[in-house]
């Protein structure tokens, strides 16, 4: 995610800091090409242009379907976001219910506490299809390390090793029976939202609309200066590209936002999250320590 | 479900993969014969013509209701995807919580995970319609697998399966009764998620919005030539065409996601979500080599 | 509701069923003649005309209030199928729930049974304003059906029928208690959908909203031959006429969508919901039947 | 809330009930007014006079505020609804689940019933800013009108009333104790809807968007007849106020449904709902006699 | 948050309050000064114009930007207000729960009220980045004022005390386990809606939609001119200026809305509701005359 401040109108209006998606300029460039062949077309064979009218037709339908992908696209980010967000209300509330319910050494309380940390992570590095897990390696003995490493899903392994100890308090007579329900409801939230991300994650918008919505953009766009070049002969290349950029830009940012979970410049910042989260239920967190020794960035 | 890999801008706007939904080629086709033969008409009697202002008040009805038939296809698709996301997160929770907290032997916790999975594949062969569910026959003993097949809604019937499983585990006193409840609501979530499933299945968007939105676009694109023959000429065909399939797409998609449980391109890759549900619970799943014994598709 | 298969687009595109709400094709007919009558002024008085500006600024306005009107009835009639969804889900779950749980002999788990279905057939009369039960007569024993007609809301009797069944299988020690509160919420839920449905019923759309679409498409049906006149001649009746009829079909629908429980074409179908309902609760059901001996519709 | 039947399409168009927010009228005939002097001005002036594409631009962006101020308000509205849709639900559970589970004699059981009722009617009066409750005061021992009077949330003390009851039957054992925590939980529903009914009363549309809303349509029809002057000629009045009409119309009832408990034309019948829950939980109800001695709306 | 009463029309129409958001009319300014430097322009070199029809195109794009900010904007506003709501909610309902189930003596139940009121407290100042609390400075004992300061997180301290002293009511038998749990799981919705409110605090709208809708608009604002300039002469400052205004306003509100916990004058009033719960929980609330002495806004 790209983190900013408010309010610096000026300032943002000229930064070039996020304002081209990843090969957005490319088009735009190629649209621009497009055109300034139209207008060479267009003086030798005067004949060659179109009425603005058809345009302004084309144009509904295409505004449409930018809407509805926008407001998809927008929509799954969100509802990404408010699944991370949970994951950190359950994270908290399973800590402070076993704190204060469970009559157990800090050491047990803290256990429960690191195996929801290690959910957290390997939930991020699940999500991200990554198989090295650096920061669960630091809070786990060896035996556990490559137990989770060999589980088919490795968060689920670790709801499991959770509940497990929420049972043993339970037989031990330490943490009373409706609390554990309590705290077991929570779990089943965490499982829920992890349920929920990969959801997003597997299902994309259909490509049918996604296909529709290029090729509406790409026809509507490289037969644009065919109705501009009689009123503006010489501009058309640059009007062309004027419409163009905001138009591929949505286009883009829709299948940025997508799929939320990724490394692409809107994405979520699912790392600092879990830094909060380790924070949060273990005092502290070196988790910026271990991005930086592996190269990968904290601000993810 | 169609799978496809984003940001391959260009080979995605060539490639023919996914661009249309069975039928709407014949419609373009259709409604670029009839532009001709309106080109005709014209060319020997110039007054067949129309001013294009008409089809712009016109457009924005249609606009309207292509717009709301969007909408609320994408919410049913995306609705139907969220219940089956329940699902999963469900059949992991009753799973977690059984072999946590019931202290009985590991096959009868399997019992229980069998049966969540006979539940899902029983859930989607009834979605489809399908009465032959060879997963199943794998999973259970003849005598179950035979009073399954006769019961009225086979779901229902492992869902009561589940439910008495864990009703004798509080009888035998190996499950705590707080735990069952727990065990018992999720199982109440199984049971709406696939409830909700069929409430999309059988209640289609209301008919007067699916003839209006077809009569619409037919009567608007059989008359749109009429408005451009006088500036187009010969190219009125194609300009129509070119309006005829984005418009004729959104109608298909629309009709096409309006039931997710099918086997549609754009349909919920349901035996996919049920593989990933039997690994989950089981360690492994043999569905994509009983699906190809079958013929039938995994993809889907 | 009227029933329909998907996909056979041509049929249903020259299909009368279903294409017309009643009193659409009057009001059509009747902005035809105000368009033919203002075309003979014209030809006497040519003067007398518009142009065709004045109804673009005016469209916006009332497309505006067509999608606000058609988003808010789509929106009542999906949120009182959802409702009656739920219904279907925690019958079978108290039902369940019940049967797995209660250790009674099979005749009072039955009873529970029954009563949810009277509770599910009194919810459709009183939604309906029916006063005539001869299903949930079939169903009970003379004195309660008595009672039952007495009772100022017969469905919140029936809830407290089961309320009371289950509250004597606890004392008698049969049902766990921690499971009663889990039947008594499902039952609570049953008793929210219906206070649901009687919300939508008894809350139209504001008549402010209502009148004002209304007269905006009187107003604008009525001058647009003016505005048409001087370009199209002898046809604006007909293309009035085209344009008033998806205007005043989608006025019309939103009108039969606000109250969803009724009997007209599009509304939801009730008695096969409850049908459905009957059928899994206590093995089969004879509504049709009963429906067909008192000449009314099982479809609706 | 002005009740009305359906379907008298003709009657309803015609009649004068319900089409004006008050004060609408004379903003109507102030931009008539001003649409006469501009005119007046053009005729001594010719060029006094705008293009009417300007407008159009100005147009689109008012068509936005307006569907946005549209949707809020009737959102608003419709969440008040289903706020009070809760409330009624859930007073019907609480004494549900006391009548069926609670072994205590009827008078006790009917206490709580008459507190449900204190609570639904104090929360009326609090959303209005009512200090006089007649109808409570029917049903109150004196000592308790008099503390209810002096505590700072009357609603707030209702519920505690009731909250003190279920622990009481609790301590008794006459009451299970899991079933006092599912009255308790309807008992938090309750609290919860005032809550939320507070927080739409307290917190209107941001002022932004009214005063954006209100200076937008201001400017737009008073200039509106400089671009219609030229075409319509002495027309111009009469247009103006045809466009004002639905404008000013939109924005007022989008004023009104703001706040919808109030006892403007289009807002929620509290009165009515309030009337239904002591009909249900006592048995009967004499509101509508005890608001006609008051010389209060039933209606409302 | 500005208050206001409604219905005021033409007061509301002239009032100088809340109709400009920093820095807009600058920027309106702006747009004023380059409209008149391209009408001079215009004057010199006749040929610098445009055709308004590319405006139009344009501007569809635009609109459908600024009517995606506005509902983004209004949804975070609306969910941070609704989250709110549920805060005081769940404050009420852990005190009644706690003063009537709880068979403790007033000053320990009165303790519990004591630190949801510091909960409340310390979430609004962590959602400003605030580190002096004087509000709750006053509340509690010395020693526990600086523990509080101390920790990371403090509301999760205040949480972490109220489910300590639930967990001491258990212990000494003076709180029933149930409704323990049923306390603890008001506390967890008050942590869940602590952590939706830093959710949208820390995840702003993402910045491609922002820099593409700041330079759409100031690249049409820019243009505009060109296309009226033809039309309207030294006018085109004037109304290029009328258009720059609302546009720029809805820019604003966006960003305005965008984080609601702030001091802008369309943010949500947490002081307010902070007071208002504190009146409810503890009786009477010094809170004006703390923020007075503070030089701080009670408004706000």
């Amino acid at each position: 995610m790209i983190p900013y401040t408010r309010r610096a109108w000026l300032p943002m209006l000229v930064s070039p800091r996020g304002s081209l998606s990843p090969g957005v300029m490319r088009r735009v460039l190629a649209f621009g090409v497009i055109a300034a062949a139209l207008w060479l077309a267009h003086r030798l064979i005067p004949r060659v242009s179109l009425s603005i009218g058809i345009h302004e037709v084309a144009g509904a339908v295409i505004a449409l379907i930018l809407a509805f992908r926008t407001n998809t696209a927008y929509n799954r980010f969100w509802e990404g976001r408010t699944l991370w967000g949970s994951i950190v209300n359950s994270s908290r509330n399973i800590t402070r219910i076993v704190n204060a319910h469970a009559g157990v050494d800090p050491g047990a309380a803290r256990e429960v506490a690191v195996w929801v940390v290690v959910f957290v992570h390997a939930a991020r590095r699940s999500l991200r299809g990554q198989v090295e897990r650096p920061e669960i390696d630091r809070l786990l003995p060896a035996e556990q390390i490559g137990a989770l490493a060999e589980h088919a899903h490795p968060p689920l392994r670790a709801a499991q090793q959770i509940s497990e100890r929420l049972a043993a308090f339970v037989r031990a007579g330490s943490l009373e029976r409706n609390m554990a329900v309590c705290a077991e409801e929570q779990l089943s939230v965490l499982v829920n939202c992890l349920g929920g991300c990969e959801r997003i994650l597997k299902t994309p918008t259909p490509l049918g609309y996604i296909l529709l919505l290029q090729r509406g953009v790409a026809l509507y766009l490289a037969t644009l200066p065919l109705a501009l070049v009689e009123a503006l002969g010489v501009l058309t290349p640059l009007v062309t590209m004027m419409v163009a950029y905001p138009v591929l830009m949505i286009e883009a940012l829709g299948g940025e936002l997508d799929d939320p979970f990724g490394h692409e410049p809107n994405d979520l910042p699912l790392t600092r999250i879990c830094d909060t989260i380790e924070r949060d239920l273990l005092g502290s967190s070196p988790l910026n320590l271990v991005m930086a020794s592996k190269a990968e960035s904290y601000q993810d």
